[in-house]
């Protein structure tokens, strides 16, 4: 659930990188990821329910049916989708979203396959282990766990998984083929991905609407602009040289918002009635609650809610997407794979 | 001069391509690639000549420095960039454009290729030309002129050129690569690089300021907002579904129009001060013009020019620099080969 930058795979490390991916944030994810996540929000919420986007509900669906699609494909192919997971080191987060991606898996019929490395092993050990993955029939999706040691070139070994098995859609080629019109990615990125597709559950229109995207990191903002427009919307891109970013997001009919700073768009960067969609996950201090922190979006959801027609809660919103999608894009693979 | 949009290798038909490369245009096009231009926009134009951006001085002074590059190669490595142009059929348009491309290239001094194939040529024996090509190191940069034959897949041809080779830019994980942040693409497409070019010669500022790109082409709208994004520029992109264009345009500090329709950035779409690039080359009849005819931009000159700081005039403007463009990727990709 409290994925939503700590993707599976975690991401290049680029300067852009969210705020929240940062160390207290990642100490804080991993306990959420074994411990009940806290309900959505404080419970003193004045955001009314009908208002709240419930991507936990929503991804609990998709992944009954993700099951009931596997058990098809177990029946009239013979097939199992499978998802390997490469692991350098010991890092704890790391552990933590490995487990959770495997359990995940395990919850829909997936085989998991996984390779752990020590943190000491060398590029080109590593390049075998995934050569290995690329050329195994059983395997539709590569993850191999971010960050790696510094030995190892991130670059490389992510080029070198199979564009067929890049279940998460960050391979330039599938980037390019995202931002081409008459082309169409194998895999769309798992985070905006979800956010689209909470859009589109929720029937609320895209095309001939402007959409403000808050955030330009190569895992979230980019692809999500680029789906965005891919679907006839007006987007403008915010990011931290925006010199008025209140205003452009002040006029957007879909914000989604993934610049990794607590709280950052206010209530009043929200035209009454927009669609809200708040990517972010970032521990704020809270001498009320029993950790001493507890868990917000880069939105001020209290504000932004009593001017937004839908917004996403944080848990429990962008975040049980994420793997959902993960879990689609391996389904996906699977799927071509048994048509060839 | 006239190529803006009748870029070298003309791109893959799609639905949003530019109307000024329908039948129409690409008539004049041709006769204006062959005839002497016509002085920048009408004689009795308002536009001060201190807000007009010099194309065509700039394209000069850039080949110029090609030139002396060349010769420096020439010189030191013994290497002359080479330019492959392969043209099937015998379509009158195409036969323009090829000449042209080889003119510029004796001009500053590179080698050119090229491979004339009959309208009926399988696509097999055009696969093998452009392997050909690949494999040939005097050979740096490989265009296939379009459009092709119906009979032969434009996406499967233009794949099959060599990443390395590709100076169009217009290759998928190109385009990838331009998309993401901590990437460079091997070529950036000629004419929005054009644009790029010509704002960063006139010390044009991007970083920071608001842009607004008409049209979202593979050739020119989308790559021009991701070379924009790439500067820190805050970038909308306006398409035909877009509810209110004026008023996006209208607050734009930098604006590239490329719609591919005749006028139809108005003056008031502009807002004073801005820079304003027009990529557009459409005719428009004008019973006092000796051929019937005159070349206008997508945005109306004189009424913009009234309220840009700076404007490009048509022609003269942007089309000068896409020849250019191509003649510095090459340059480029002579350079790589000279390294290795």
């Amino acid at each position: 659930m409290a994925l939503a930058f700590q993707r599976p795979v975690g991401r290049p490390a680029t300067a852009s990188r969210p705020a929240s991916r940062r160390a207290p944030a990642l100490r804080i994810v991993s306990a959420a990821a074994t411990a009940p996540a806290p309900s959505p929000s404080s419970s003193a919420s004045s955001v009314p329910a009908s208002k709240l986007i419930d991507g936990k509900g929503i991804a609990d669906t998709i992944r009954s049916e993700i099951a009931a699609e596997v058990a098809q494909l177990k029946a009239k192919h013979n097939l199992t989708p499978g998802l390997a997971v490469v692991l350098v080191g010991a890092r704890k987060d790391s552990e933590t979203y490995v487990r959770s991606k495997k359990k995940a898996c395990a919850e829909v019929g997936f085989d998991s396959y996984g390779t752990d490395l020590p943190a000491d092993v060398s590029e080109e050990e590593l390049l075998k282990v995934v050569a290995a993955y690329n050329a195994d029939p059983r395997v539709h999706g590569i993850l191999v766990q971010l960050p790696l040691p510094k030995h190892i070139s991130e670059k490389r070994i992510l080029d070198a998984i199979s564009i067929e098995k890049d279940v998460d859609g960050f391979h330039p080629l599938n980037i390019g083929a995202l931002a081409m019109r008459g082309r169409d990615p194998l895999f769309v990125p798992c985070t905006p991905k979800g956010c689209i597709e909470l859009l589109e559950r929720l029937k609320v229109p895209i095309s001939g609407r402007t959409a403000c995207v808050i955030g330009r990191s190569n895992i979230v903002g980019m692809p999500a602009a680029l789906l965005l427009q891919r679907r006839d919307a007006t987007v403008t891109m915010v990011h931290s040289k925006t010199p008025d970013a209140a205003k452009i997001c002040g006029e957007a009919d879909i914000v989604i918002a993934a610049c990794g700073v607590a709280e950052m768009v206010k209530g009043d960067w929200i035209k009454p009635g927009a669609v809200v969609i708040d990517v972010g996950i970032n521990a704020k201090d809270d001498p009320t609650a029993k950790k001493g922190y507890r868990l917000v979006g880069d939105v001020d959801f209290e504000a932004a809610g009593a001017r937004a027609s839908l917004i996403t809660p944080v848990p429990g919103g962008v975040g049980p997407m994420t793997i959902a999608m993960l879990l689609q894009n391996t389904l996906e693979s699977a799927r071509r794979a048994a048509k060839h």
